[in-house]
């Protein structure tokens, strides 16, 4: 079977990437996830936020409207495709260079854009994972915490490890063994009536979803979002615990190891609200 | 002016990277930069015995034979077009996968090495280099501190950071402000009559050259090296500073902010020992 997917570079249909480039060399470079349904991105507009500010961070030039531009017309195209939803990844790499870490005064970005088309149907909530506890931790990095770059070495280890270990996701910790995440999205507890999310001023991607869930979700779900240091500690004494990330919204957790939580009551709430947000 | 430069990528002359591609994606693979002297590497076996224990740690599938077959044909190419003195980059990619962070069990790495002439007559110590302080620091992560895998970000912000001041290479420091290296090489102090290395359990790349010094030529010049945990104090108590790479072997270091070195003794008998080992 055939994976339906398609690829651009600056706006030009691609199936290769010029060399040299610095995405490749050295993980210059950043990326968006976003889900589309039928051909209409969703939150595009906080994606494209956190692509600024990684950008401006990364001190590249500012290259948005192109990335906007592109961004249209690859979802568009996904949309004439006839997907009903859609993954679509938008990197940003500081292009070519002369050999060195050192990037060029006068770098020009290269915008790379992917589409695949997604099975699942986003609209319903995904059934409860079951977590296993990585033993790939977090680097500490304050000066890169949240940005979505492209340096994702021990999200890849987590990853691989965790299928080794059967389970649907994995709980990754940092260096000092505080919770921060799953591998692929936020992690939020719900304890004595309030959803406590680990801060991420160390490590840690800031999820468009996470964003979503503390602006926006939570309040209409008649809930506040903290953000501060966890525990595992914390984790076995929630009442309910789930994660967010851009392809599902919200997803419950139904175990973590020897843990164990039945209810998503919070979750499902949550997910009703973004469920009526969709286009 | 063109540089003259060459690329392979799986033992064939190549331009553009095929997509998709994970080192493009998420830095998931590795690379070394080896010096040649008219088409012969230098020291081979210690770059390939580093790559080797990288690709086990990331768990990629055994490509170790074709990666040195690959090289041996990329150097032997630049010897042809009568380069005197070339870096070459070798850097494995897990290759292509589906969407997502995790890897593909059966991984097809892909194997990319660039040529490129250096103009620098390599026999030549360099003249002494002026460092400063970068305000970027290693990330803490223990699991992948030593290899010199491709999330290299800190690397690169610290060398556009080092060229607005003027520098011709920065020192960095870990997360506890502890001395680990400078952007492109290992760092070494000379005190009390002894070397002095940063250890790199937390962070840093654990360089070839380093690892002559420390198990080769220290001894030579009659020296111990003591790998440790150094902090800026340190710093402005050695008799003498220097760092190590694979295209300058060991370089002076004359500054670093307001502190200052004259002595270049053992650095430039630590050169001597690598010069008679050159081929």
């Amino acid at each position: 079977m055939s994976i339906a997917t398609a690829t651009w570079i600056d706006g030009e249909p691609a199936t290769a990437l010029p060399l040299p480039d610095r995405a490749l060399e050295f993980g210059d470079g950043l990326f968006e996830t976003l889900l589309l349904r039928r051909g209409k991105p969703l939150y595009q507009d906080i994606h494209l936020e956190r692509l600024a500010h990684g950008l401006q961070v990364l001190d590249f030039p500012d290259c948005m409207a192109a990335a906007a531009q592109q961004l249209g017309h690859a979802a568009a195209a996904a949309g004439e495709f006839g997907w009903q939803w859609t993954a679509l990844r938008l990197t940003v790499s500081r292009g070519s260079g002369p050999r060195g870490y050192a990037p060029p005064v006068a770098a020009r970005p290269r915008i790379i854009i992917t589409v695949t088309a997604l099975e699942r149907h986003c609209q319903n909530m995904s059934s409860p994972a079951k977590l296993s506890l990585s033993t790939v931790r977090w680097p500490t990095q304050p000066a890169l915490a949240g940005l979505k770059h492209l340096n994702r070495l021990e999200q890849v280890m987590a990853a691989a490890q965790c299928r080794s270990q059967g389970a649907d996701e994995a709980l990754m910790l940092d260096q000092s063994g505080h919770l921060v995440s799953v591998v692929a999205g936020n992690l939020f507890l719900l304890s004595g009536g309030q959803l406590l999310t680990p801060a991420l001023q160390h490590c840690g991607i800031a999820g468009t979803r996470r964003r979503l869930v503390i602006e926006r979700w939570a309040a209409g779900a008649g809930l506040a979002v903290q953000e501060c240091t966890l525990g595992l500690d914390q984790l076995a004494s929630a009442d309910e615990v789930f994660y967010s990330n851009s392809l599902m919204g919200v997803r419950p957790v139904s175990r973590c190891g020897e843990l164990q939580w039945d209810s998503s009551a919070v979750c499902q709430a949550l997910f009703e609200q973004y469920r009526r947000e969709l286009p």
